[in-house]
């Protein structure tokens, strides 16, 4: 049985060292965002992730949701797991206190997300879920949406759904067919199908509301003719309490490789009553909104995965004996040496750590950035923020899932036979990280978002700034003795980054096939970078303790520093061979023309 | 629903024009063996595969195996599937003719491995364990050992196993505790417990021949006291009939994240009657001779369920339509264009084609270097293609089920979210194919036997002698202008092969932590590297084909060297970085203690 501790060394370490909570603090509105009051909600949300979600994450996989005359039933536990997580304010963490929310910066968002998605991946697609919902409904609902709804997501009461995908149209949402209609009153008779719908159908709540994408009579063609309607699952009275049933019904319920805790639904609206979100033909805009959030939640999952599998791993291989060390005996008592004591396991290992220590600061620093650019004071501070996370969306969502997923399988395979046992909880892992990887746009379609649009975006401002701020650090990196090696291999990759990111820009302008045919590649490369920057920055905080004298804390900090080398010397060398990948043009790809598959 | 057809005219490509059938032909023994007979079994498989193994494996993917009152059933319709598989003789097909089998090369055999794994990879698991008891006991049995079991495993009237692995001992099996005690009467008796044994117990024959590690009561310690036994589930009559029950039992089933048609077994022996195989003590000698062809057969399932996987992404993208191409519509008529017109989709595509035509590639030449190595007349030829099967045997099990396992997530995920869903079958090739990294030594023991045992083995005799097909082969290509610039990229990679090899050579030899840190990076340099010479090997024939006139089969030729070219431009360059990874030394894994993890 796999066993959690949420890592709140590591947080505190990325949110009070590195990204500074006292700055999020600063910040109006976060006055009493206290770093006591992060440390406070930090040991609650622990307690909450070990004692209450983790339990159910392996009961809940073998038990799975059930469908039956067109009901949902959750596995056991998670209707209890559910009041304690609303009871305990979760749902509202981070939402506005004009709504009941706890008002709490985005950032320490991000870290709840990393615990639940480590104790129980499937348990919070619900919350986050019904969070993508309050966005857009926050960001473009109007009033009277806002006054009906928002209360009773945001304290859990109701939860809601994203519901955009048709069976034939899932990336291309410029194709879908569901239909609203004008009812006359104001209101909107709404008609199709959905599928792949989160939380579309389930037990947890009285009522769903459902955010739906769909087409107006007079709707120009494609992407510009989509509105956005909540089309809730019991039409809400007067007072506020659920009315009629509406004209929604599950269909079904797919049978997935994993996450089979949470119900993945076929939605059916029959001239269901809708409200229009925003303006008419806008809903790509408000689905925007909500997606981009969406996605740097679907990352935190790929690093939430990673966290506990490391862990695990860890533990079992520390735990196992099996052969000799290869200096010679290091158990000489006991009839072999426990496993972490060779090296390929500590490869595996430390290629799974390099990746959740690096994507856990770059998730505090996104979080925080998010946080500077709706609150800071000064606009172009605000600007500066909201360009990187515009920049860095796609490749938390895509290099996070990618890694996590990874990380899955290199932690799996500490356990040899035994990780492929349901028992050692290590296969459900690498099966609830594979959807990361597809789900909220596929990774590819992620690639061709940085290379595509978050590249060209105002000449290239973002990748610039971005750019600079690499480049700051590596200078100031490099007259700290002890990590101008790690400075220096930041360096080189960075390099091989610049020059690719040249030679892109100039062959993708020329064809849009050559960016796409790289574009993989290139947010490998891209993401691989990022890691390597969060690695020496984070190294160089070490470094600075170190120099002021650590005392207990010492080991901590100077292993931070040997795992940033370990990133340095062993992963960051990736960069030169994707380089030339992509220098290699895209004829190889784009030449190969279908009838030749 | 997935689909799959035999890929025969690839297959017949490495067979025929590539390895050279007449070859195989041409040595003793081989008489019958015409190119007209691999023909004409191949015809056979292919039908076999596709009509009768094929449609069981969802099917037996979610009914699994049950487990009650000691005994296992197998999915509905193994049993008629294991009988019509006996009934075709395929589980003899490269058995001795003396104990009923069909003599046919093992580069048969491994080719129809292909088919079956890509139809049924659980199924395939009885005849494959089947035979590695047949290995054993025909290279290391007596007579009367031979005469009671041999013809029985060959026509599949009783199945074999393996019985290795104990809770505590697995990659580490100098330390097993199953005992064996002498009965007097020349018998053994078998007591202990065994953990993992495919195939332990079923329904498909009257008796299962289990092959069991155990130590005799003077055995020294470690490896060299191990000792082989043959114990049989019912004990055989003189006639030949299955007699009464031996003291052999079956505890348990696990529950696995794939193979699930597979039943792995906690086998337990209570006083059970043995019978020794071969000499005292020199068991782990038999268990190599069987492992060794299991580690092949292992590698033949990733390459397996990549081109079933690969067959069925084709498919998809074909048929799927989404969005629209970057150069602009390709389908006008259509709401939007087949996402095959998409250059990350064929890039993913690519990826999967590149591995399994160059893995079929490698699998036909060293099928035919294990018949070389058995039967050529010349014995400078048997040692030289001995030599050649020993260093490939750890690449083909590892970089095939490696880079098997990438392939069917590549595949899937040209599925999008419905590569998840089970009714699509991709997420069952993701989770069949897991199962390879680990099984008959993990990848992780494969890289360590390439790098600790497999280079050193005569000073370097094998890698040497490898070096020198790869030089000359280089040379030739670098002739023809159509090839010359996919000669030149494996000339880099092989290049850095060469550097990193004289590395490793130097600093393992001073240190064998070094050499074991490296392992896995290396093994991927080389399995990336061999993998490019088949495609340089492949371009070269087909080149000349299209010099000589190839009329109709001019695409094929042409498709051949623009899948080499992929290869060579976007996947060969890992090997620049997989060579500074291993350059940067040992240090960052081995001086990271366990207590810093």
């Amino acid at each position: 049985m796999p066993t959690y501790r949420a890592p709140l060394r590591d947080i505190r370490f990325v949110l009070h060292e590195l990204v500074g909570s006292e700055k999020l603090n600063a910040l109006p509105g976060y006055e009493d965002a206290t770093p006591d009051v992060f440390d406070a909600v930090l040991d609650e949300a622990a307690k909450l992730c070990e004692e209450v979600l983790f339990p159910l994450n392996q009961s809940g996989d073998a038990e799975g949701c059930t469908f039956e005359n067109g009901e949902v039933r959750t596995p056991s536990g998670f209707k209890d797991a559910w009041n304690t997580f609303v009871a305990g304010g979760w749902t509202g963490l981070a939402s506005s206190p004009e709504w009941g929310g706890q008002g709490l910066p985005l950032t320490l968002r991000y870290v709840l997300d990393e615990m639940i998605c480590s104790s129980n991946m499937s348990f919070g697609m619900f919350p986050g879920l019904s969070h993508g919902a309050y966005i857009a409904l926050v960001n473009h609902g109007d009033d009277e949406l806002k006054r009906t709804y928002l209360a009773k997501l945001v304290d859990g009461t109701w939860a809601g759904t994203m519901c955009l995908t048709e069976a034939h149209a899932g990336t291309d949402l410029g194709i879908i067919t569901t239909r609203a209609e004008p009812a006359g009153d104001g209101a909107y008779r709404i008609t199709g199908s959905k599928i792949f719908i989160t939380a579309g159908e389930h037990d947890l709540t009285d009522n769903i509301i459902h955010l739906v994408l769909a087409r107006l009579p007079d709707a120009p063609e494609g992407t510009r003719g989509i509105s956005m309607f909540v089309v809730p699952k019991f039409l809400p009275t007067e007072d506020g309490n659920i009315g009629t049933r509406n004209g929604v019904s599950c269909g079904s319920i797919e049978h997935k490789m994993g996450i089979k805790a949470s119900p993945t639904c076929v939605i059916n609206f029959d001239d269901a009553t809708g409200f229009l979100v925003g303006e008419p033909h806008k809903g790509m805009r408000a689905m925007f909104t909500m997606m981009n959030e969406e996605r740097l939640a679907v990352g935190m999952q790929g690093l939430g995965l990673a966290e506990v599998a490391y862990q695990n791993a860890v533990a079992y291989a520390r735990d196992r004996v099996q052969g000799r060390a290869p200096r010679g005996p290091v158990a000489p008592d006991m009839p072999a040496d426990p496993i972490i004591h060779h090296p390929d396991v500590r490869r595996n290992l430390l290629l799974v750590r390099s990746f959740t220590e690096s994507a856990r600061a770059l998730s505090g620093w996104v979080g925080s950035l998010q946080d500077i650019s709706r609150r800071h004071p000064d606009e172009a501070r605000r600007q500066e923020a909201g360009d990187l996370v515009a920049l860095m969306t796609p490749i938390v969502k895509a290099h996070f899932t990618d890694l996590g997923f990874e990380s899955a399988n290199h932690a799996l395979q500490v356990f040899g036979g035994h990780g492929y046992v349901r028992e050692f909880g290590m296969e459900q892992y690498v099966r609830d990280a594979r959807i990361g990887m597809i789900y909220e746009g596929t990774n590819g379609v992620q690639a061709l978002d940085l290379v595509g649009r978050k590249l060209p975006m105002d000449n290239g401002r973002a990748v610039m700034r971005y750019f600079g701020i690499l480049t700051a650090l590596i200078a100031e990196a490099r007259e700290d003795k002890r990590i101008a090696g790690i400075a220096e291999a930041t360096e080189r990759a960075v390099g091989k980054l610049q020059q690719v990111t040249m030679h892109l820009a100039q062959a993708g302008a020329k064809d849009p096939a050559e960016a796409a045919a790289a574009a993989t590649d290139y947010q490998r490369l891209f993401g691989t970078v990022v890691l390597g920057h969060m690695w020496l920055w984070m190294a160089k905080v070490a470094s600075e303790k170190l120099d002021a004298g650590a005392g207990d804390e010492s080991a901590f900090y100077e292993t931070k520093i040997r795992t940033a080398q370990f990133y340095a010397l062993r992963v960051l060398p990736q960069a030169t061979s994707l380089g030339h990948t992509i220098q290699s043009g895209g004829a190889s790809v784009n030449e190969y023309t279908p009838e030749m598959f």
